[in-house]
């Protein structure tokens, strides 16, 4: 049953930070109500939407009588405080650490390498067709999946999802890799235990109604 | 004074993620042994280190007995858990959430762009030169630095430093952006606030003390 918050989201039919507030929203059964943008066609450089967010970024998350909150990470910590039922982050502060350094590895190294903003300079000063920037996003999820398989492969915290048998933050951000996988025809045989994770998430109802496809704004 | 923890830490001298570690080391007075990895000669891929953290990346840092701990912000959120005082972060969620949108903004959304194995790729795969990784480097800092600059100068909550009076994440992922403005030689003249908040920073001494170059591994 979804709690009544108040909360209004800013967000972006396929982009991935977006995904993740969505999946931590549905976990904790908390309903919003949200605007989509298109970032294709510039609605984040409105002046309406840079007075929310003056770097011009979604997601941003609005709770009335408060500052906007923005940055996906920013924004599932606060859920975590402020909505702490479930818990998407153990107790134990190793466990917490090794949580979010899993989730960085996707947030910090991987995806702010293949967001829209980047690939459009290297399209422009770099002549990079979209064979170059496939070839230049894919060489980050590449890297960034080896290193996850390695961590997960490795750590005897790993259980059904990420940090043993409850979803997680790193979960969240393991999670919308599925699609990106799909979509570039990757073969997930070097990444058992990535790919095993991504199905478990994928089969849960909390991820499937954050599918980019079912967003409000996405084509049809 | 130091608090001795048998904490070790791995860095290189001139990563900005080591940097956020010592920094936040240095505020709590929390005294480690480190390990001086040399980036440019490919230490990080060494067996010994990639036992470590398989992702190949610094900062690591380990407690005795305990897993390596990897990735600066998930480091430092550990820092502030198990060594409270001083605070690197506000109290209330709403606050907390500001100062960590903050951070991100540079950890996530600046800084990854600019690091070794990024212009590397681009030197390989783009024919980029140094002018041009300088000129890609410099786009994603002073898009970092306009919207930090429109975030800080907006908001009521920035004070001496970016959220108050008080030395928070988001000033330890500022305050090494300082290093770069001067070594671009870029006009700070469009961000008043990030570079008095930066000036503030440079001012303290466990700022200055992680300053890169008096860092084990720097050169002469």
């Amino acid at each position: 049953m979804a709690t009544t918050t108040g909360l209004h989201l800013y967000g972006f039919w396929r982009s991935m930070a977006a995904y993740r507030v969505r999946v931590a929203l549905n976990l904790k059964g908390i309903a919003v109500t949200e605007t989509a943008l298109d970032l294709n066609a510039g609605d984040q450089f409105a002046p309406e939407y840079l007075a929310v967010n003056p770097e011009g970024a979604v997601p941003a998350l609005v709770e009335p009588g408060h500052a906007p909150l923005t940055q996906s990470m920013a924004i599932l910590e606060f859920l975590e405080e402020r909505y702490p039922d479930p818990p998407l982050l153990p107790v134990d502060p190793y466990g917490r650490a090794r949580v979010r350094s899993l989730a960085a590895l996707i947030v910090s190294d991987t995806h702010p390498l293949m967001v829209p903003r980047v690939t459009a300079y290297l399209a422009e000063h770099a002549g990079f067709d979209e064979a170059a920037q496939r070839e230049w996003s894919l060489h980050w999820v590449v890297r960034g999946l080896s290193a996850m398989e390695a961590r997960l492969a490795r750590d005897t915290e790993t259980g059904v999802f990420c940090h043993g048998d409850q979803v997680t933050f790193a979960d969240i951000c393991l999670g919308n890799l599925g699609a990106v996988i799909r979509m570039a025809r990757l073969d997930t045989a070097p990444y058992p235990t990535v790919a095993r994770i991504i199905a478990a998430c994928e089969a849960m109802e909390a991820f499937q109604r954050a599918n980019p496809r079912l967003q409000l704004g996405a084509p049809a």
